[in-house]
Parts: structure tokens; C-alpha cells; sequence
């Protein structure tokens, strides 16, 4: 609970979690775990999405500097290569992953007298930056069900993935394709909230879309609007056409289908030729396969109406989840554990999720492998919704958390099955 | 006038205008013209626009056959080449020339007992078919002059160009690129009617816009709107959105520029993806420059919205005018002997045509090589209006054109101002 | 069999089934039925869709009166009131009742020798109209049911249907809204063919997708589109403006939705700003609900359209299909007498129709009522598709489809439940 | 001179100008100005365009308080009723007015070596506020024009008006519809620089295009992007509908016509139905009926556009300049002075002024009441061009702009042409 006060105090966004990986790596030693990989050794650098600009990175890496005398850590992920990803092995037996986010949000947390972290001191101290999404919880569950497991006896090989830059569904893929997923057989995320109480659990919950969002910048060239307007080449025209039929994109025969622009912004003077334009997209689809076909008939659209208007377009990925759900299987498990427990007053099978999550790479990559997973849902009383700057967890939801979890691991490093011989 | 009833009688669309060639070489043959060009020989075949399908042609082709037993010409002129170029010289001195359209439209005539061609028996004899435009009564003014120059003593060279495919803006080129206007030093146009009344002559018309019209045609494939609309490549998609973009064209700091569609059509029901979706547009603008930055950017627009919805598109230039105008020395002229004569009762110095004729062609040839020239017109009290069923023309004006033309023709050649040597 | 030959032998299309209504009716007389209702006793006029112009309707009232002499019939139904319902009643028990469509097709039958309709002497006698859809064979699938339950023992009433107008869904609500349907408890709709061969029954067939389709004409002013295209309200500019903005509407979070446009139509030339533009709008949902709400956008956008190029639009509902599935009870009814029938080779539970169907109307009507019912398939080998020229049916598909309906509404009738007292 | 480096030291941007105003005000009390108006006096507050917030007017109207003692000036111009209106009048005779524009930029000023201002100490003590447009030097033709009036003989009245927010075209109309230019007989405008040198002057400089400009609020309803797209009501759609549909304005067949977008915003994130975007549009025409044209063709767009989305919009005018041209007479009087002048090297008769000015509104006030006028332009090498942070005067140019007006005021009280009796 101190642990999960102190990384509430100390929230870092996606990819300068520079402290927080340092101090996870603190505890990990002190857990005395086989392996902990950090950097280019837990994810695959080439993958990160939505990285921000280097004056952004080395602005959180000096802060970080200033508070944790880790210099030996932070000089391995400078750059923006935070994450963890710790190893434990006993003999033979099943290979479980655990994956938790680390990653804080450009939020200005309230000052309120109802805020508890604002009355017991242990409110952000990075102005504008918040954990208003429990991810401070999820590193403690991480921590925590590696201690219990640790504790415990068992054969087979536990593997806790402390994932960055999950807010912009950019850490997912890196840690996916990284050198530690694949041979994971059980693959388990977790989440805290999501308007269940304290003592509820979800045992699989899924979003029902998966999810790309995309940075679009149009170029073109200012001209006076009076004098002559045909010497331009308008980013706002581009803009407009190809938000029109970003929009009017068919609809598929093989299920829903979203898009949606957002973030529009292009700043010259009325009196001017715009010669820049910049927009968000996102797109989204019942399966991967729905979410591609709008991904590819974007880029079609965007190339095509920026060349209409003799303008060029640059388009960055910003973000990405695949559709992966949880398995029956390990869903029953974490059921009946649920069932079981006096701490757990409520068991949801599934829910769905509403927003994306990158968890989703991990699953799906586990899942190529022949393997299951599920995402758990740990409930927990929170005075304000995500994303907000009043929200905050019940500590009592901690222990359910850990104690859920890491009987699920045990459980299935205890079944015994495995693809390897 | 008994000629121009029997051209009245046999109208001949664009480029359909066999037995009217036909007739035309018999007259000038009777006249004794000097040198007698029809097909290849008048015009350059391949800068036609607008030229009918096979079938088409031959219909008409098969009609002249049936009403002249001129096959010597109609040979030379089949496919569609029609037209005649009729040149007379005596001695050194200037090149004149004249040009006289001679095609007619797709209305069908009024049987009406106030329409004169329908009391005195010679409206049109070929159904849907009608002179509605007065070209009837500018072949006329074409051999008039001719004779009357003929008749004269002069010195210089006359030519007397009989165009065909005006109506279309299809004829002008042709006759432009022909081997016959390169060395004319001063070239007239004449029109016939144009809401001026008998006995008023304007010694310069000009259109303020030069235009061009293409037809477009897209092609994407066809899908069932209900069970799978992403397998479609819609063409009604790519034509609302270039539709949208063409009337989007940025407005020129040069000066006034056009765009419109017309004649939108695809046929699909609305339970399919359209496959296939054509459009006729044109631009203009106040300068033939202004017009091609129209015409490339309409280009762009279309290739792009095509691309954008995976469609295919094919543009085929139906019809062109340039701008030029008619030269102040040549109007001077023109206004100073109509001045003179007692059957012209009103001289309007420069009226605007409001409509596009592609005599520009010519004149803008003609001014390319340093000569001069005007567009001429005659007033006719006109029952009905241009292109409409009932129009006609008062037969008192045919003599007061020949008289302001050929003086006019005569004055040029007497000038003795000549380019060559 | 006969009776089918001489249905496909006089084909007449939606609302112009006069003959096809005057015929059916001396059927019925024969079979001594208690009711025949036709006109505006059997359906309710004013929800007629898709009814053709006064003209059109003449046209075929006259050919009919000449090929029959139930002048009585057809001045009940003079107009497009076309249409029979026929009831039968014994003693009290359950309501059932048959829909069966009786309408063609505007498509000209194929002359081939490989078509039997053609070698055998019982092509279409009315030129361009086609039974191309099998509803010749509906119709007798409905008089032969009829024979059948009459010839047996039972108690209740049974009701047939014999609606006009399917093929634009114009003629499901007219008999749904008419006096009818509405004590109906068990429904059945049949359809021939679907890619079934013949032995093969389809015990539920539903569509995924609640359809309207309507025609939308926009109405503005022309003007010159080089002298003064700002006089003009320009009906292009607003049929494009809706068309983009239409397939833009949002996607619903409810379930998947559909938008096409089709018959796209402007007849101005291109050198006038178009004063009219028409287009068939067709919207789909999953739901009725999502349907509606397609349509309740597709008409606000219209209007707007329209408004911002200050023209006026019209809007006509052409066709209309809600949803509504077949009962999971009724399904089973007809799978189990199938199952123990020898002429059934093969039994599909339920498929999907893929095209739109307005026996939703009638179904939708009962269900709301508290009512049952099932659209059933009864396979035949037709050698060409659907609406094409080669389309026919096996006969021997006739006595199948017969002998399975008239069994099931046998055993709907001795089920006895019934809701009223 | 020193004069102007004081306005220089001290720019305040439109409505904003508090201390300018009362530091006017003391100079033309210095001078013994017959009548000195101020506020409501002055101008119309009513017809004021681009007034920003009160919170700024507010830190604006401090920061003078804190700079001059005129509070008693400053109470009458509160909230922004910024500007003077100064008159002397002898005797009988014309009425002359010279208009000066007193506002300056948000440009932040250069501070580089070469910048005389910077170098001189008279840098803008206003951070980020610039007199990058030269009215310090309008107020000191103002006054200095004045006192060399005064220092004369004449007979007549002459005004001065000492115009507020000319940047943001705002203060002209509020300054004609005041109660002080109804009489003006003849009317001085005046501008410096241009890129005119040192030594030229432009007798009248004119825009070729009227000009309004208005910001433009889509308000909508936020939803989820992936949960309900359909409860959203998006205004981003509203406003690329609308910029679609504004780009495609008919052109007019009266002359040029200009539109374009600029500044547009929407800051929800990409999963979020936009219920907010903003955008600013500017319209322009070769005569203000054109410009009014395109304003009201605007509007009609906005609205629907709006409205099909289901949205409100709300329009903003923001700025407003007619066109109205220098008079012939006036422009041959100032040419003839200048011509006699040893200290101008250059006149040029007329030039376009290729921004708006809202001069317009006082000239089109003045010509509508049977008066003329003209916008003189008064050369200065500048080193930077206009609003950019290295604009200055060549202060030479000081003396001879008010040498140039002053003559011309007083030949044109001289000439003794007045309306009135």
C-alpha cells in the first residue's frame, strides 16, 4: 500500500516512466528475482508507437535523475525504453505471464479536501501528470503477486511484465514483440475499476473492437486569399475531403465497423492559403481484419485527397489494438477461484470493456502461440471516473487483487500443462 | 434564299454534315472557285472533338447517299470528315478569309402554322433534326460573299472557310490545324441573329470566356449494398466527391473562372454499389490561361477522387474555345461601312455573345501569326429563340450580311497591307 | 401445373396485377371458399408504395380487360388495388394464415431453346414482364394449399393472402394494415428457389437487414453557368452535398447499419446550372429500430441539403421491409414434418435470404398481435438465377411445397391454441 | 518625431488603445482643438466588431492607469470605446476629414541589433504588442497635419479622426456610423510604407475587393466513438459539410468573388464525437453587392450545414471592409501637389492596396452623402515589411506625409465647394 502511494505520488506518461521503472527495479531485487530485463532487453524498441519528441523525453529523464539514484537503470532505458519485465522459474512446468501498465496521464490531479491522496500527502508531484487510471494499482498487483508466488512452491516459470505507454496503446506491441511473450502458455492482464465496487470481480473482460488511431498532418502552401488563391495548395481543402469520406467509408458486410476524427486544428488567418492541417483519426472493427480494411481505406482516402489538392500528407500511428478475447477457459478458472473467496462478494463473468486496451497484443500474440489468457477486472470503490483528476482506489482492493491473482498464477502453474517438453 | 431553304430543309448535326458538304462543293463548283478542299484536305481529322459513333455516322452517311449523287465527295468526306475550305486568288495582296459554320442541332422542328419553314414546306426534312442556330443562312452568307468578291475587281487571296461541328465546339481545331488558315492576315466570323433585329449589324462579338467541356466516366465494381458494400468500388462515391472538389476550385486571382456538371447519371439501383457513373463538366475562365488552370486542376480533382474510392476513370475532351477577340482595326472597319449603307439602320460597335463559339479557334490562330479579325454580326428579327423550335430567320437580313461582308472583304483586300513579301 | 403455366403466361408487374387478381378469384369461386375480399376490402390503399403513374396503370388495366371477362373483379380493383384474401372458417380453433406473393418482373423473358417456358408454349405473352422470381408458383402454391386444407378435416379458420407488389416491397404493408391480418396467430410466407434444388426445404429464411428505399428528387433553377451561375439554385450541388453526407452518417453502436444511393440522375447540359436531380436512396439496419433511425438522418440531411442550395427536395417512400424473424416454435413445426417426408431429401433449419422481403410487414403485424410464423423455402433447380431471363422452376418442386405447407398449417390448425376465447 | 516614439513605446492593440487615446486626447488639448470627442461621442459602440473579453479590456485599461494621469479621459473610454474625433472649424467653407488609425499588432518586437527602435530605446514596452503597421506614424500625420492647419488661413471645418481597431477591420464602420463623418465633404485616408520608398507618394490607393470576416462555432453533443457514434451529434462533420460547400460558392457572373476557411479547431480527442469546432471564414467581392453575395450564400451554408448534423452554429461578424475607391478629383489634387514638391521624389497616380482597410467604410459614408475622397499612401524605406518584428519608419517620411496632407486639406477647404448653404 505504501509502495502503491509512493508511484501515485511520482505518475510519469507514456514512455518517460523513467522513476518508475528505476524503482520497480528496486523492488524486484529486493524480491530477489531470477531475471529482470529492462530496455531493449524487455521490449522491442522499433515497435514503440506514439513516442514523445526528445526535448519531452530528457525533461522526464532529468526529473527522474533528480529522485532515485538508480543512474545505472535510467541509463539503459534513456531514450524512452522504460518498462520491466521480471522472470522467476522452478523446474518444469507451464510458462504464466502477468502483464501490468505503468504508465500515468496528463491530467492535473485535484487539490480537493475529498481527494485522499490530496489530504494524506501523497498527491502527484509532477504538475499536470496523474495516475488517474489505477495503473499505480496494477504496478502493486505485479509486485505483489510476484511476492505470494514467490512465497509459494511451485514448478513451471512466472513472468510479470511491467508494460509503458499503455494510455497510447503504444507499449502493447513492444513488449509483445519483444523476446519474453512467446513462449508464455498463460497470459493474464488486469485492471482496476471500471465502475465495479470493491470486492467485485470480472473475470474476462473484453472490448468488442479493435482499435488504430492515426496522426494526419497535410501540407500544402499559403497564398494570400485575396490575391490569389489559386497559387495555394489548401491543407484545409484536403482536409475537409478527406474527412468526408473518412466518414462515408462503406460499411462491411462482415460486422461493425467505426471511424472517427478528432483533434482538427490548422491555424492560418482566414486571409490565408492554410498551408497546414493537421487531424486525429481512429478506426476501429469487430475483428483486426474489420479495423484493417478501415485502416488501408483511410490511407487511400487521405493519400488521394491530399493529392486532389497538390498537397503531400504524412500519417503516424499513434496506437493500435487488435481484438484478442478472453479464453473460456482460464475465465472458469478465475471464476471459481472467485467463487471461493469470502473477500470477493461478487464474481462478473465477462463485461465488456468500452475503451481499447493494447493488453490485446499480448493475448493475441499468446493466443498465435497456442496459447490462453483473460483480462481480469478487479473491482474497487473510486469517488471519481477514469480519467479524471479525482479519481483514486480503494487500498482494500489491493490484497483482493493480489490474493486473485496469484492464485490464479499458482493454479495454473499448478495444472501441470504445457506445449513444452 | 431559295439555297438557304434547301440547307434549311436538309439539317445535318455535327459532324454529319454530308450532303450539305456535298451541296456546298456543287455550288461552289458552279461558282468556279479557284481551289476546292473537303475531307483531309480542309481539315486536320485527328483534332476533332465530339465526333458521333460509328453507326451514327453511317446513318446520316446513308441518308446523304439517298438525297445526292455527289458520291465523289461523300467518299472523300465518310467517317466524318465534313467541311469544305473554297480559295480564290488574283494576283499579290492580302489573304482574307472568312469563316461560316454549317451544322445544325438536335430539336425537332415546330409544325406550328406561325412557323414560316412549316407554311412554306421547307422545314426540316430529317425528324429531331433542325437549323435552329441560323448556320442555314451563314452557309448562305459564306457563297453569297464568295460570288459577290468573285464578281469584283481585287487583287489578294479569299477564302471562304464552311466549318463544321460548331454546335459542339467541335469543328474550330480541326479547322485551325488545317493547312488553310496559317497565312490569312484577316479573318471574319459572322452570326446571324443573337437578339439584334433586321437592319442592325454589331462589327464585333465577343464571348468574355473561354471554355472547354469534357465528359467523364468512372468506373469502380459493383456490390450488394446490403450483404457486402466494402466489396464495391463505388463510382457514385468518386463522382460526388470530385463533383464536390470541381465546384470547390480555387477562385484565380487572374480573373473570372467557371465550373459546372451536367448531365449526372448512373444507373444502378439503389441496392447495388454503383459500378459505373459518368458526368459532363465544363470550365471556363477569362483567359484561355485561365480556363487550362481550370481544365488541369478539374484533371487533378477527378484522377484523385477516382484513386480515393479504388475507381477508374476516362475523360474525353468533348468541346473547346479559346478566348480571343475581335481586333479594334477590323471592328473599325466593319462599323464604318455599315455606317454607310441605308439597309443598315443601327451599327452596335461590341456586344458580348454570352455563349461560346469556337471561332476563337481560328481567330486566335490567325492573331498567333500577327493578322487581325473580327466576329461580325447580322441582326435578323428571329421569331423564336436560338435553339429553340420555332426560330427563323427574316430573309431580308441574308442580303444586308452579304453586302456588310463582302465590302468588308473587298475594303481588306484593296488595303494592300500584307505580311509577305 | 397448369394453372402455374398460365400465371407465368400473363405476368403483370406490382399493382398491375389485374388479370392475375381476376383470375385467382374464379380459382377460388371454384374451390367454394367463404370469403373472397379484394380491392380496398383486402388491403389498405393509402399504405400502397411503389404505385406507377395513372397512365401505366390504364395501360394494363385494358390489356387485362381484354384477356378476361370478370369485368366484376377488375372494377373492384381498377386503379392498383390489386390483391385477394381468402378465408376459410370451421367451428373455432387457431387462425392461420399463407402469404404468397403474385407479381412479375420488368425483364424480358429468354426466347432460348434451352428455356422450357419458351419451347413449351407458355412464355410470357406480355412483352418485357417477366414471372422471374417464381411467384407464378406462389400463387399455386397458395390455391393448392388452399385445396388441400379445404378437402381436410379441421378447426378454425385459415386465411390466404395473395399479396401484390413484393418485388418493390410495396405491397406488404397495404395488406398488413388492411383488416386481415390482425387476428392472424400463425403465419407462413414461402418462397420457391433461393439456391435450394428441389427436395430441399429451408423451415426458416430470414433477412439480416430491415430495408426502405426512396426517391428523392431535388428541384432548383437553371441559369447560363458561364453569364450568371450565382442565379441559379443548383439541384447538383445539393444531390452531392446529401450524397457525401450520406454514407457519412454515423455508424450506430446498436448494430450494423447500410446507406446506397442509386439511379442517379441530372439532365441539364453542362453548360446550364441544373434546376433537377434525382436519386434513389435505399438505408438498411439490423433492426427496424436501426433502420429507422437511417432513414430518420438519410431525410434530415436531404433537407438540409436541399436548403443550403436553397432548393426544395421531394422525398417518396418506394419500398419498405421491417425486420422479423421466423419463430423458433414454427421452425420446428415445419423441420419436423419435413424431416418425416419422403419428397424432402434434405432440411435446412434456417438460412439467410440476402435480398429484402416485405412478408416482414405481415410477419412483424402477427408477432405484435402476440403471433407466431415462419418464412419457409421450398427448393427447386432453377437453370437461371433469380430476375435473370432464364429463370424457371421445376414443377416438381410444386406438389412438394403444396403438400409441405398445407400439412403445416394442418397441424398449426389441430394445435387448438388459440388466444381468443 | 518624438511623438511617434512614444506611440511606438507604447502600441496597444485594438479596442485595447486606453492610453493612446488620452495621450491624443493631451496633445490635441495642447493644441486648442476646438471640439475633442471621446467614447460614445465619437463613435457608435454599438456597431464595434472584434472587441475582445472583458477580462482582457480590463488588463489593458489597468496597465494605462499605470502610465497616464488622464483618468478623467480614461472613465469616458471604458470598455473599450477607444478612438478620438477632433474638429476645427473657421468660418464658412467645406468640410475636410483626415482619417488616422491608431491600433497596433500581438507581434512580439525585434530585439536584434539592427532594429532602430531596440537599438534607440523606444522598444514596445508591451511585450508582445508591436506598432508593426505604422499607425504611430498615422497618429503623428494626425496631429502634425492638424497643427499645420491651424497654423493657417482657411475657411471650413476640418476633422480628424483618430480611428481605434483598424487591424481587425473593427473600427470603421463604428467610427462612419457615429455622428461625426455625415457631413464630411471630402475625405483623406492615409497610409505609410507599402513598400513605397522614402520620397514617393501614392495618390490613391485602393483595395479591388469588400471583405467580411466572421468566426463561426459548430456546438454539438459528445459521445463515445466506438460505444455510440450515433448519439453523438458531431460537429465536425457540421463544419467539413460546411467548408465543402463554402469552397463551391457559385461563382457570380458580376465579378470576382473570394472565400476561405482559416483557424479551424475541434480539440476532442479521436474517440470522442466532436461536440465543439470552430473556424474562421473570410468572404470578399469585387463590389461590396458581391461580398454581400458570398456573406449571405454563407450563412444559408452554415446554417444547413448545422442543421443536417443535427448541431447549432453560431456566426460571429468579425470584421467588415466595403469597397469604396478613391475619387478621380481628389487623387488629380493630390498628384498635382505632390508633383510641385521637391521633397517627393516619385508620385504614383494610383496603386492597390492588396489587404482591406476598413478606410472603406468612412469613404462609402462619405461618397454616399455626395462627397469623395482618397487614400494617400506616403512612402518609407522600411526595413521589415508590415507586420512582421522588424517593421519600422524611415522617419524622414514623417515630414512629408504631413506637408502632403496638409496642402491637400487646404486647397480643399480653398476651394470653397461645399454642399451646404
Amino acid at each position: 500500500m505504501e509502495l502503491r502511494r509512493e508511484f501515485h505520488r511520482y505518475p510519469e506518461p507514456a514512455w518517460r516512466e523513467f522513476r518508475t521503472t528505476a524503482r520497480i527495479v528496486d523492488e524486484l531485487e529486493r524480491l530477489d528475482v531470477d531475471e529482470i530485463h529492462v530496455g531493449p532487453d524487455a521490449i522491442d524498441p522499433t515497435e514503440r508507437l506514439g513516442v514523445p519528441d526528445e526535448p519531452e523525453l530528457s525533461r522526464w529523464f532529468e526529473r527522474a535523475e533528480s529522485t532515485t539514484d538508480r543512474s545505472d537503470v535510467l541509463e539503459r532505458i534513456r531514450g524512452g525504453n522504460t518498462g520491466v519485465v521480471a522472470v522467476v522459474e522452478r523446474g518444469t512446468g507451464p510458462t504464466v505471464g502477468l502483464r501490468v501498465d505503468i504508465d500515468a496521464l496528463p491530467i492535473e490531479e485535484a487539490t480537493a479536501d475529498g481527494h485522499l491522496p490530496a489530504v494524506e500527502g501523497f498527491r502527484s508531484e509532477n504538475d499536470g501528470t496523474m495516475h488517474a487510471c489505477g495503473h499505480d494499482s496494477h504496478i502493486t498487483f505485479g509486485l505483489g503477486t510476484l511476492k505470494t508466488v514467490l512465497e509459494s512452491d511451485f514448478e513451471g516459470t512466472f513472468k510479470v511484465f511491467f508494460q509503458p505507454a499503455e494510455e497510447v496503446l503504444g507499449g502493447g506491441k513492444p513488449i509483445a514483440a519483444g523476446p519474453h511473450v512467446e513462449d508464455v502458455e498463460y497470459l493474464l492482464g488486469v485492471h482496476v475499476g471500471l465502475g465495479h465496487p470493491t470486492g467485485e470481480v470480472v473475470a474476462g473482460i473484453d472490448d468488442a473492437l479493435a482499435l488504430s488511431k492515426f496522426h494526419v498532418e497535410f501540407q500544402g502552401e499559403s497564398a494570400h486569399a485575396g490575391l490569389a488563391p489559386n497559387r495555394g495548395r489548401n491543407a484545409v481543402q484536403a482536409l475537409i475531403t478527406a474527412g468526408g469520406n473518412l466518414y462515408g467509408i462503406p460499411r462491411h458486410g462482415g460486422g461493425n465497423t467505426r471511424v472517427n476524427l478528432g483533434n482538427l486544428r490548422s491555424e492560418n488567418a482566414s486571409n490565408v492559403i492554410a498551408d497546414r492541417a493537421s487531424v486525429d483519426v481512429e478506426v476501429r472493427g469487430e475483428t483486426t481484419e474489420l479495423m484493417q480494411y478501415m485502416r488501408d481505406t483511410s490511407v487511400r482516402i487521405l493519400d488521394s485527397a491530399a493529392e486532389m489538392h497538390d498537397c503531400t500528407v504524412e500519417t503516424s500511428l499513434e496506437g493500435h489494438a487488435p481484438r484478442a478475447d478472453s479464453d473460456e477457459g482460464v475465465v472458469d478458472l478465475v471464476a471459481r477461484i472467485t467463487a471461493d473467496r469470502s473477500d470477493v462478494s461478487s464474481t462478473v463473468r465477462r463485461d465488456a470493456l468500452g475503451a481499447s486496451e493494447d493488453f490485446t497484443h499480448l493475448l493475441q500474440a499468446v493466443k498465435s502461440n497456442g496459447g490462453t489468457g483473460a483480462f481480469v477486472g478487479i473491482g474497487t470503490d473510486h469517488p471519481g471516473g477514469h480519467h479524471t483528476p479525482t479519481f483514486d482506489v480503494d487500498e482494500d482492493s489491493l490484497s483482493i487483487g493480489v490474493a486473485v491473482l496469484s492464485n490464479t498464477v499458482l493454479e495454473l502453474l499448478a495444472s501441470g500443462v504445457t506445449r513444452r517438453r
